[in-house]
């Protein structure tokens, strides 16, 4: 399938500072980037890492073409030896990241890119938009998933996505994060998301009656008959209709219907009486589809009511994460390098939690050898290593008197190598296997972390080195 | 450059569908459907309809490639004669729609589309996602530069975007709703959006002290030195710093600074300090940029606190519109044709807000002559024709005894055609005459209309045709 150049996805300050390090002594600063969040969306306890295949895909696909670079000169404000550089323009530095579907957490790095400052501020624009839109529909599903527990989730929201793309990959990311499939079929045909769907209104209202249009459709579709039954009444009209259609068209062939589904007014009322009809009416085994604006707290409330659901379809609150539709995601300077000795920076800001943590960085993840439960994430300088044969004592890194030993942990380093020297050295999963290791992930946190409401915080710590500098650094401000 | 083909980028329903009318007598069945929108985001008064561009597009390159076909095989759910006919498959019908640009308010049509079932049907998802997404960033824009008064809006989002699509179609929407440029040079590219930006926080800290990173960068764009000051401390060094850097290159060459941005703290009190600082300096023409999770309330604060910035940078606040990041544009079967006949439909709902209003119809706006102002659409029949030249008493739809006489009015009818047959009849204005046609009707719009809480409802009238019609189906139900 064809793709689009996104090069010129930038903002247009990666450019002009690119065109300043060329032409400044910085033309060859090697330096560390970090891409982490600050904020986790709907005051959740985890957020859901994703997009890395796209970036990926942005890196190895990076080039201007000879209309890009005309276009640029046109703006007159790029040197011409600038713009020639451009020609035979790539990545060739290292970027390290977390797994797609690895749960992740506030000011901990989910990628680290090491380039020159001419290659790694290019990438700066496409990198956030791209992980910063995965992850927020992911983590928003993790949590519509969560809700529903072991009632099937899919996403139904393309119509409301902001766009084509955002819906496309919108439903990748509800897939790796939980869902079971998409109605969008550009998602499955590009991304292996299993797509479904049946019949809208309109199927209904262009049939002479409601009978007409189910019979129709259950003669064309005997093996996946799922009726919309509330184009008129669902209690009066549209579940008596879908019975006498089952029976007319698929008891005499032997066939079961899929199910019928709900998509307006009291759905909680409606799937109890709805259930209890096609019980009377020997079809206990169609199941109850429901769709209306849904999020976690309604369907958290339709479980509370005991409706009778069998499966959720999710609409514009999955795909536009309509609660906190920002994941806010930052692409911040951490370190440079000279003669290739790492030199950590940072950037202070009078808020204490925008303050960056420096230096080039390890991610580990300790977890509990008996429970598999992860216990904390441990930041530590890149040339640190953490013996998890011993005790660890952990200690928060604001108020610094809380403290905790770990024993009987297992260690785990989440930022893996992606690229190095321009070249890619990760074997990318497939997209079942993502949404697997997702799965595994999660279930390796603990159930007061993954709650909706009022989450326990888990803890992101660093190291006694790392503190240190870290400490030394905002001390050397004025 | 490149396009891509997002012929599958439709809910697996709409194929489903129309492969079932394919195979039923509703094969050649003409029908009409209407885009419309229920809820004004942000509970405002009015809408901004934008994406039409991007609709054309996708109706031109409309086509099933052979892999398309073979995906759809797959499925095993595909009538083969059915996935023949999709090799050839184009749209060949009719579609009427309001002008990129255009004021429109809930439960009028914006789009009107007139053909065959099977393809009446099947360009719904993509139609909406594309008008919803862009209408949505217009409409939240429009709010913005209208709180910002005379001072200039830049859209600075593309970061927190939901993706790289969503924020270069994102910019284009919010330029032809007033915004003057945008951060993402793709838009700028494609779409002709000027595409701006300076230096983010990574290019002070990048140099060894902020005083250099000022001094490089006025060498290097003397005519284009826009400051970023927060990095720090705004006040201790920023702003000191950028008034030396502009002393040391600037003046010598004869060249003015452009101006400093603040993108952090408190943005009324140093916009302040930082105007008096300037303005001692001999910089009074120094402008103060300011961008910091900004949006229409903020704006209005800070100008009410009297704080002195030249020119707001809006970012992730308006690329997702995060205070209202839905925009409830629907697809509804009104009508059907038999022998030429127009049938109407209807589709009712135990929500009277959300019942369809049926069949083939005009939209007439109504404007008063003597002071340009619009003062009603009015909804009629497709026969019908509105006399512009005697009074014309028109009544609410719901609320049947509020009546209101019009007299020295004009009438614009807002639905034209863009494609007959499945030929394009309409000439593609450029991105700067739809801006310009969006900021003139944006003026005939009553202030009590455009204000940003409690605004005015407009009013969206039905003709007495059209409400005996549309009364005369309801009462058919049972």
């Amino acid at each position: 399938m064809s793709k689009i150049n996104y090069t010129l996805m930038c903002d247009f300050y990666e450019l002009t500072m690119v065109n300043g390090y060329f032409q400044s002594e910085m033309r060859d600063q090697i330096c560390y980037f970090d891409v982490y969040y600050r904020t986790i969306p709907d005051q959740g306890g985890y957020a859901i890492f994703c997009g890395l295949e796209q970036v990926i895909e942005y890196i190895e696909n990076l080039h201007f073409t000879e209309e890009d670079i005309e276009y640029l000169r046109s703006k007159n404000v790029f040197n011409e030896e600038f713009l020639e550089f451009l020609k035979n323009y790539k990545f060739t530095g290292d970027i390290y990241s977390v797994r797609e579907g690895t749960p992740v957490f506030p000011n901990a790095p989910m990628m680290t890119i090491r380039a020159k400052a001419i290659e790694a501020q290019f990438i700066e624009t496409y990198v956030l938009a791209t992980i910063n839109h995965q992850s927020l529909i992911a983590t928003k599903t993790s949590r519509i998933v969560k809700a529903a527990g072991d009632i099937p989730v899919s996403e139904f929201g393309a119509r409301r996505a902001h766009g084509a793309e955002a819906a496309t990959l919108g439903a990748r990311a509800a897939y790796i994060a939980g869902a079971v499939a998409s109605s969008n079929t550009l998602a499955d045909r590009r991304y292996q998301v299993p797509a479904i769907g049946t019949m809208a209104h309109s199927w209904v209202q262009m049939f002479p009656t409601e009978l007409d249009a189910f019979v129709t459709y259950c003669k064309l579709y005997p093996d996946s008959a799922l009726l919309l039954v509330d184009t008129y009444n669902v209690i009066k009209s549209g579940v008596p209709n879908a019975i006498k259609a089952f029976n007319q068209v698929l008891v005499p062939k032997g066939k079961r219907p899929v199910g019928i589904r709900l998509d307006s007014g009291d759905i909680a009322y409606q799937s109890k009486v709805a259930r209890q009809m096609l019980d009377e009416a020997g079809f206990p085994d169609c199941k109850i589809f429901a769709s209306n604006s849904l999020d976690e707290y309604l369907i958290r409330d339709l479980i509370f009511q005991g409706a009778k659901i069998d499966a959720f379809g999710v609409g514009e609150r999955l795909i536009t994460a309509k609660s906190s539709p920002v994941f806010d995601g930052v692409y911040k300077l951490v370190a440079t390098e000279i003669n290739g000795e790492v030199i950590p920076k940072i950037k202070v800001s009078e808020n204490v939690g925008k303050i960056t943590t420096p230096h080039f960085k390890k991610l580990y993840r300790l977890y509990n050898r008996e429970t598999n439960k992860a216990e904390a994430d441990l930041l530590t300088v890149y040339d640190e290593e953490i013996d998890d044969t011993k005790p660890l004592e952990i200690f928060d890194p604001i108020a610094t008197w809380k403290r905790k030993t770990l024993t009987n942990f297992r260690k785990e380093e989440l930022l893996i190598p992606i690229f190095l020297n321009g070249k890619k050295v990760y074997n990318s999963p497939s997209i079942e296997e993502i949404r697997k290791y997702c799965k595994e992930q999660l279930d390796t946190l603990w159930d007061e972390v993954r709650r909706l409401e009022f989450p326990h915080k888990y803890y992101v710590d660093l190291s006694q080195k790392l503190w240190d500098i870290k400490y030394e650094l905002l001390n050397q401000q004025k």
